[in-house]
């Protein structure tokens, strides 16, 4: 509820269009809809700029199926990542107007007429590092960002990175994702003067530690302002990227 | 053998009631009872107000059934943890009386006639923290609570949770579960004053490392009067909550 | 605001008796005083039942000093923790009625006319655990706690503890500090049905990793009904064995 | 050197206004200056709006004097960070424009005529964090951001952060300062829909590890778009922040 | 090579009885025997009083089975631990004498009229440890160790454990196995002055990283006299319990 | 682009051979080949003596066939390594002159008329270490220098290496893989005095938390002059022992 | 109590020479000594062989002398460690026949008439864990065995360590002292067949963390019979190897 | 003893020229000299090329006085690394040839007539790792290689390092020195062919953990052919590329 929102009520307190006790329970709850195993944030959508996303993992196909349903009643977009196969099927029979993205693992709805604007680039370092940057990418996409990609362009190789510069001055916000040593971040913040935000996987083996590595070279990059995300989160790469890409936007 | 026992013991040996050795062989001793893969504390009941508690995982189905067999022998009460589905289904061939939680992964037999008083609060802050959270609610209702739940009231929708303060505040004791980053149990414990038990999940990923950053988010809480359990052990906090609701119950 | 005060809020503004700006202030602040450098929590003590703590780690003296009188305006009750002698110094001098409690590293003031109440003990492994275990003790008093303590009774002679069960069975709470390898609560545990609130400590050496080692074998002990709190943290030890305690109590 | 620049040199080559050698000497380097223990990038202002910031750990007083002179030679603008007293006070002697902001920790020198626009806004948990608060705010108010402040504002009072949201929703970034449990940015980040950066702090003891523990809390948040800095890197949070309020500046 | 023998070499040389290139030969080498993928060490039966030991992990069945034969034509005893199913089938076909200890997961053939001696007791917290307490059981008798067992001792009901001290005074050397908190050997090592092998096993769950908890409570142990083994490494036990066995033997 | 191409070009320019916008065009990249997925640096021969590896880990077969038959329109020679049987027989099926090492886990095609020059010494403590150390093995083959093995010589029968002191000092590079303790590296190191490079492995258990012990033990190894690479990095190995190799090499 | 004493006692309350309160109050305790700060246990050096130690670290100069005091009215011996000067110095004001190893940081007094027996051998990799070997070699000879040292005898030169095997062979247990890789022990492990105890040392830097390295690398010992104490544990090491060097003894 | 100086006191044993008692001597032992607290081996600059080093952490000005002059007694050169002032003035008055490299904090004396050789080439991401590469060009030097430095060239100016790719191209082996994110040896190891040293440093803050992300960064490059030591680990450094440096000399 937001400031202009209690003044009206307060003003019809007032006026007596409002009796005391219905202020009261309008007062106390936000709207939100229990479903026993989830209490679902209608208010989001207004507080955020985009409804509930589904994670998942950890929870049963009947759960997800029931969860999206109770969204899609009070919404016109749908996100669910980390979305298995089974989970995906179930969700396509919920809407026609949902698509599954396989390498991103996600599902979505797109808000119809929605109109992208700026621009958010999405590099890898290598291309077992895909997933995560689709993730990513599907993520920024539906919640109203244009997308660019620039793919495999890790330090073992760095011309195929200068090569391309124009491309990451170009962009409002940068996501780079990258496994193994994780060095890519850093060399892109010491290119650009644009936010970037670095997102480690967990691709790699042995002191890798499933992404530990990556996240610690990024935490502790010699370029400033890099910002970090947790191991393999795309979903919150992309989210974080289309925030700062709509900063100063009307 | 309390103190009480003891005495009665001493007597009956001054009064010539009772022979030295038979003596020494009860003071040496208290009950329990050798499988020889298992020495079931028959003394647990008495010490403890309820039996010894069959941890599932690391036992094999033959070993399950012959420790709960020989503990009903004594008891009128069984709790099972950590039940996979055939070794479910071989306690309820042990006992009519025994009842799957399949959420909690629990399978339990009430002691009959039991009455639940008090009032034991489990929160958690997602829906994939349930079944740990089940098994702490089941595990304080068999004991002899009464237990209530509120679900999926973490911090990314906050109303969920400030909406219904007054049922947080009924209860004489809070189990707080939570997976990701583990916050909700510090909202919790700045907003009441009786005992919280903070609960960290194994749900997240990456930097999460199964459970361990919402165990340190608890761990470090700024919030007073927390306590933390194992990562999952929805049974400890089920128990440890019983307890405190038990606190000053005659 | 609880829920009374709010109904009255809205009654008021029905009636008139209160403007709709004024009504609007109210709704939108509990009392809390800004110093700049801190925001103070009048409500603490209202809603929690003791006023806000100064954990004075990271603080200046300037600051302690400033938070102390600023808390002592509204409140007839202090308790100051992690207390270096400069620190302690500059408290007493801001009341008459302050005590520095030295091995705790405290300074507290009771209220006035303080009826301490039920059972809180205190038991430590070794003798180098009692400054954790005085802060647990301190804060259990001043909150209104009766407290008893039992110290330096570990299991390298195990008698000493087994010699003095009745004392155990006799508390409300237990708060059981040891370092090293942190077994005592688990063998507390084993032997009582009252809730265990387990304190690592920092001491030990090598393998220890400043208190990890006891904090991990408590966390994964086999007693049940154990709770947990952070490495020499006997403030929160103590604040929740007083709630523990008031459990029950009108 | 950038693609215009580039143009312009191999045109006069091709005009032969430029000599071959000299062309391959100016493709081969870009500006920077060889102190012998500091290699100095000239060309950092150019490329990221800010010249080449000096980190003083592990650096003698007279290599930072040296660092700061050469880099005033050709910057009118300057920014020193963990500026211990004796490295602050040669610095001061270095330029009259100087300034030192003890609690950051930081020397700066603002470019003449700075002009700052936009809105960032750095919130705290605690007292103990400002140190690291306000190293952000010094940075980003040096390179052009406007900057406010929410000091004490974390969850065991939580009324306190929610009486001021809306001084939440008018800032363009929110910096999110917290040590002991780091819960205060998954609060923050579920309120608002603007680009969250969270900084753990080192405040804490026990298993909070010097920062680890509010790290991983940031890193797990449940609230979508939270990127995350290295533990007490207010300098990264403030040039992130900085660069993100620029976002959409002409 | 032994002092005797080398000098019995140096004297041949001398009087001729043997070559300067065999006896240069002879001294460069101790026995083994080059599979391509093992070198297999003949001389560790003399060197140590039993032949090597075959740790089926990470080798093929063939590799095990081409080991096992080779070790055999030279050796009258085998031990082959870590023994999965399909590699226990093909050893017992190596030999009629082989043994397949399920439980353990060893195959063993014994010497021949093999007298086993002194005493050494394996004792575990918990029925899940009994694995890890077999490979130990086996390993001291196959080497020549009598050896007895007390199982599900764990502390949670002391009693089970404080009734059979005597058995622990009877043992020569102890094997003290336990999972989960890890505390029983600190316990047995303050009732007992022999000396003590700690066993860690990887029974346990959240905090307990694969028994990393139960290792460290071991390291740490208040009780002196404990010498700690990796987690799970019940063979390690075996031998070094049967090499204090031992001690003091002809 | 090396200084003598570019020196060219540039004279080119300044003779009107050659427009600006080509010029401009070359300067900008060096050569790749972009698959979408997969942004192909056909520098790397050139510059680093040998084409692209592919690591096929986390990479579909319909990948790295893509790869591969992109990477052998331009090089004559290929490897790659963490090859599955699945992706091994894809591979087979696009050069007739593929070889799949199948220990090693690596299919490879070597350069025609590829002559091997120096001595590069691969030694493991165990049989289960063998898999990395044959992939060292191929990986220095391949590229170009002569080879050899010693395997299964660790330090629980330490004169199976000490009788083959000399094929140690033979060598020009070595190569020592080892598990578990990882101790093997430190007394290969002590007895040479030709490059080390230490390998550790996975193979362990326990406290050997997936080769990060013998990582550990390696990289404080008491001898000097010893490199260490990531746990069962066989390739990075064979890498670097070739390089070595390759030193003073016309 | 024992065996015997019990059922003396309990014969005597059948006879009536002993009252049931009398009787009662001495099954309930065996003797300890309470100081408040310390409950000593007299009952030590009947159940262990040697009284009570004193570990120095986290007590009063003023406790430990309390304490000392205290133990020397019911023992004739005294083993204190981790004694910093200012300790020692008010310790040996306490009894004449104190004696300060300073190198061990121990202040002993020795039983009268003490004879040593058996042989205990000291081992060290470097001459900076002299420290730790040394309270290792006092803790045993005060206890009552012969000991010898053989240090700084690493693999870096291992044959200073080969060149003297059989002093190796003429112990009945051995101490190895490692830091930095702690290799040593393995290497020891393979050469003999007494029990071997290891020792890690915090010696190291970087990646050793304190002692970490050489811990893991000795609890993966490949040499089977190594039993770890905790690091820098040279007072349980010397225990140990007393109570190993003890066994078969009458 | 090598194979020669075997072969020639066999023949001359056989010869009668050299009695069985003094041949049994000299088979057993390589030449060291024992100060009781050190066992120095004098062996090393036969086997190794350079006498035994002198790390002087953890030992006293004493003992590093001592293991000075002893090994100066037997050899014409000297390195001690670690050495803190008081030892370098110790040291400075044991030999006139003493020089201490302050910034490497390292005392040597080279060889007389030392003839360096080759080329090691050390570079450093930042000014705060000099010290570290200090450590690791004197070593090389004394060593007798030639080197060269390039310092302070990190990525976030990576132009610095670009414009200076001839130099990397020139040297046989390169030690590359970095803190903080520790990308360097990534973008060196993919611009050369020659091996490359990575040495990552303690400098950094926050979630380095000391040089831990640096180290694990270095350990996961994704640049083939790179080493890596222990964190500041500069003479393992420079040791290991002078021996790379001497590789094919004559």
């Amino acid at each position: 509820m937001n400031q202009d929102q209690l003044q009206a009520l307060l003003t019809k307190v007032q006026q007596g269009a409002l009796a005391v006790p219905d202020a009261l329970h309008q007062l106390r709850t936000l709207p939100y809809e229990n479903l026993g195993f989830a209490s679902l944030d209608h208010h989001r959508a207004l507080r955020q700029g985009f409804p509930e996303v589904i994670f998942c993992e950890g929870k049963t196909v009947l759960q997800v199926v029931a969860i999206a349903k109770t969204l899609l009643r009070k919404n016109n977009a749908l996100l669910a990542t980390r979305v298995e196969p089974p989970v995906a099927r179930a969700l396509l029979r919920v809407s026609k107007r949902a698509v599954y993205h396989e390498a991103a693992r996600v599902v979505a709805i797109a808000p119809p007429k929605l109109v992208r604007r700026g621009a958010v680039l999405i590099v890898t370092a290598g291309t077992a590092d895909i997933p995560v940057a689709e993730e990513a990418r599907v993520t920024a996409d539906i919640m109203g960002s244009k997308t660019d990609t620039l793919y495999d362009v890790g330090v073992a190789g760095l011309h195929r990175l200068l090569g391309q510069q124009e491309r990451l001055h170009d962009a409002r916000a940068l996501v780079v994702v990258a496994g193994m040593d994780g060095v890519l971040p850093s060399v892109v913040g010491g290119l650009v003067r644009q936010p970037v935000i670095a997102v480690p996987t967990s691709r790699g083996y042995g002191a890798h530690f499933g992404g530990l590595a990556a996240l610690l070279t990024m935490l502790n990059s010699c370029a400033a302002g890099v910002g970090v995300m947790n191991i393999d989160n795309g979903f919150g790469a992309g989210c974080l990227a289309h925030r700062i890409n709509m900063v100063g936007e009307a």
